[in-house]
């Protein structure tokens, strides 16, 4: 998977390289400041006024978006200022600065997918987390690159704290544009490890809830039972209230009624006992993330937190086994579901698809109904295992990525921490807690079917207690 | 649901009315030549053709077409010439003329769904099914006319047998084009009743498979749990071959792995035994239809198939009566599902939406989760009813609609007899064997899910047994 074209870096790009650490993080949440814009001393057009000053400074060297259009996000940002002023917010996400990446279609901006066949095309419509997020007062800012069909040949956006640096995949614009304060929410998509990993990487929040919670009408498909609509917040009061806004509004994907739980985030809650799992994604880990992963763990420990692992508890052992080994399953998984749209666009466009998606469409081709039904087998197989903790823990902790961000403009990182629980499907969070060589790493928060809720109350008191 | 504003009639549309009878049908079944198109007695350029003096001749009174295209149907026709006369056709479609629902994109014709906010409107894409079939060797000859979003205001199309009478909806194109002879093969889709409904009206075999079986990329979605991709057929093998040559290439929806068996339909089988339901829609049927689907029944019996049926079983009487309640929950379902797309298209063309989706909208908003849960509940609970059959009987034996088509040009007709199976989610056939008032009417077999293969084998049997 390393050999992915790098688009041309464009003329205008200017190198960077910021300091980070969770203290200087470029970050502007928004549902915290909310309290003030009731008063006048604060009020979304002022916040407006600051993403789009953050865009006037870091955009040149991020790139962040594929197009936007501050004209129509300050009408909208007076509009949210109104009904702030005037005690009638429509939600706790009035207001807030959206971003949409470039997977996700949108009625007033074109949907390109960072591929040529779909330049300049128009959905003429809004997936459901768009329409969702308008009518609860959200102001729609932009398109943020995707690497090509959230699967291929990646995009220009660079690392917000270093340039020569990859800003993760295939999410890149949205997690970028977070990260460095140009806006308080991302939509995003995760399939195998879009959202998690690029959070890590540009030191924002993310929630990939659980599958389904989250309508993916109008997200184009790549592996309907893998894809998730994820979100990316400044916060995690923006993440969960930018979630709960998307859920509450269009549903999740039917059958599925969508998250519980309320429209703010819920109160922070200790957790009795986590899993910690090594995943394959360890021994790809350099030791300095190592290290400050060891010194977090210690911390929750010293904190009462009972943390269960793979020395300590053979079903953890066993667990962490069958996780270390999904990624070939999971792969046919993807390579099965995705012929559909792949194959059409190859059909009438084979030479403007990247190299990536010819490569799973030969892997698909490879193979038959058995092989499928094998996969799907061996993921049942797997959920059993990690439903058998509920009860036992609160959830399962690791690191998002296996270190920071990577030197790297085509390759996006590994996906070994994240991809698991696109597999799983049970919901993940990455919480920007972390800091290695000056870099953003993030945290990885797992839990239990449609326990998004209790989920988010842990990561509450995590981040609480690490900060 | 009567009360639909109809859309102008065109100027050139002709009055027509033609004597029907199942022997002379104006239907042209494809899949019964192709052993003359190796020998070069005949061709599919011959054979389209043919369809398109069809076209010439019923167009102007039917009004199937939304836009077609002769010149690349001629060359694709060509292309499937040589190969069967070079013994290497690509499948038992190749060379077939087929029209694609105008809810399904196509890469060549624009989607516009029959509604102004999608004129010209292009996916630049072909749907999974469409893409299939042209990887077959299947002629797409054009785009047929929908009811606006399969769902509200009806299109032009008339009944190819009466230009004063419904074609049935919401797939009214499709039908009305295979039903006239203008092709072998059309895609349809049904949610309630979109696809058994006009076929009955219409003529022509259809084959709603299991839900899923027939994968739904690229159509755009009403309610995911109750959609379906439907074929039209001018015969029980076109039917068969066409669906099974986009399962056996798309796959089903994913996780559905698609249809069981073989390119070519099932060798004819009798059934042992046959659930007649009465369902809703026997109250609403007028006598003359009753009494040719009762002298139909009678053949069966006479042919030693045994019926079970609400007055000899009560397991068939309680089912009766289940499927009786189901039009309230159904909406509900479909209600609450169509959230999105519909208010996404409200909050930016609110006046350009026909008035049966705002009532559905309406209904959705006096909605709550545990509405949803519970309609969704109440189909679980039918659908064991019916799975309690399997066993018992090899299927379930109705008309397909209320009687024939109705003079009417804005209501599509009753949903009565089609929409269980959208619910249920099983196998349904509609078989074009019964004539009344000189017009076509359908008998509807339904099956257990994902038992295609059989329910097409008992479906041979009875079309022998009654013609």
């Amino acid at each position: 998977m390393n050999f992915l074209a790098v688009k041309p870096l464009p003329a205008d790009l200017e190198e960077r390289r910021l300091t980070y650490t969770p203290d200087t993080s470029l970050v502007r949440p928004y549902v915290p400041l909310t309290p003030s814009f009731a008063s006048g001393a604060d009020s979304p057009r002022a916040y407006l006024e600051r993403c789009l000053d953050a865009m006037a400074a870091h955009e040149p060297a991020v790139h962040a978006f594929v197009t936007s259009s501050a004209e129509r996000a300050r009408k909208a940002a007076d509009a949210a200022t109104e009904r702030w002023r005037n005690g009638q917010p429509l939600s706790p996400v009035d207001g807030m600065p959206v971003v949409v990446k470039d997977m996700i279609e949108t009625v007033d901006f074109p949907t390109e997918m960072n591929n040529p066949i779909f330049k300049g095309w128009s959905s003429r419509r809004d997936a459901a987390g768009v329409a969702a997020l308008r009518q609860a007062g959200a102001v729609i800012l932009g398109k943020t690159v995707t690497t090509e069909f959230a699967c291929s040949n990646s995009g220009p956006t660079r690392n917000p704290y270093d340039s020569s640096r990859t800003p993760g995949g295939s999410s890149s614009g949205s997690a970028a544009a977070v990260g460095a304060g140009m806006c308080a929410l991302g939509l995003g998509t995760q399939t195998i490890a879009s959202t998690i990993r690029p959070a890590s990487f540009c030191g924002v929040y993310a929630l990939k809830a659980t599958h389904g919670a989250l309508h993916t009408g109008g997200v184009t498909p790549l592996a309907p039972t893998l894809d998730h609509l994820t979100v990316f917040g400044a916060s995690l009061e923006d993440a969960w209230a930018g979630a709960f806004a998307v859920s509450s509004r269009a549903g999740g994907t039917p059958p599925h009624v969508g998250l519980r739980g309320d429209s703010q985030a819920p109160q922070a809650r200790r957790p009795a006992t986590l899993v910690r799992l090594a995943m394959q994604g360890w021994d790809e880990t350099p030791v300095p993330s190592q290290e400050v992963f060891e010194t977090a763990i210690a911390r929750l420990r010293d904190a009462g937190v009972t943390i269960l692992d793979h020395e300590s508890d053979s079903a953890v052992a066993a667990l962490d086994r069958e996780v270390s080994e999904l990624y070939d399953y999971s792969h046919d998984i993807l390579a099965w579901e995705t012929r559909w749209p792949f194959n059409a666009y190859r059909a009438h466009g084979n030479e403007q698809i990247g190299e990536r998606i010819h490569r799973l469409m030969r892997r698909a081709a490879d193979m038959t109904v058995a092989d499928y039904e094998h996969a799907v087998a061996r993921r049942a197989h797997l959920r059993g295992m990690v439903a058998a903790f509920n009860g036992r823990a609160d959830g399962f902790i690791s690191l998002s990525s296996s270190g920071p961000a990577i030197q790297d403009h085509a390759f996006t990182g590994s996906r070994s921490f994240a991809n698991p629980w696109s597999v799983v499907g049970g919901p993940a969070l990455s919480l920007p807690l972390l800091a290695v060589d000056d870099l953003p790493l993030g945290i990885q928060l797992a839990g239990f079917h449609d326990r998004d809720v209790e989920l988010c109350a842990s990561a509450g008191w995590i981040r609480d207690a690490l900060i």
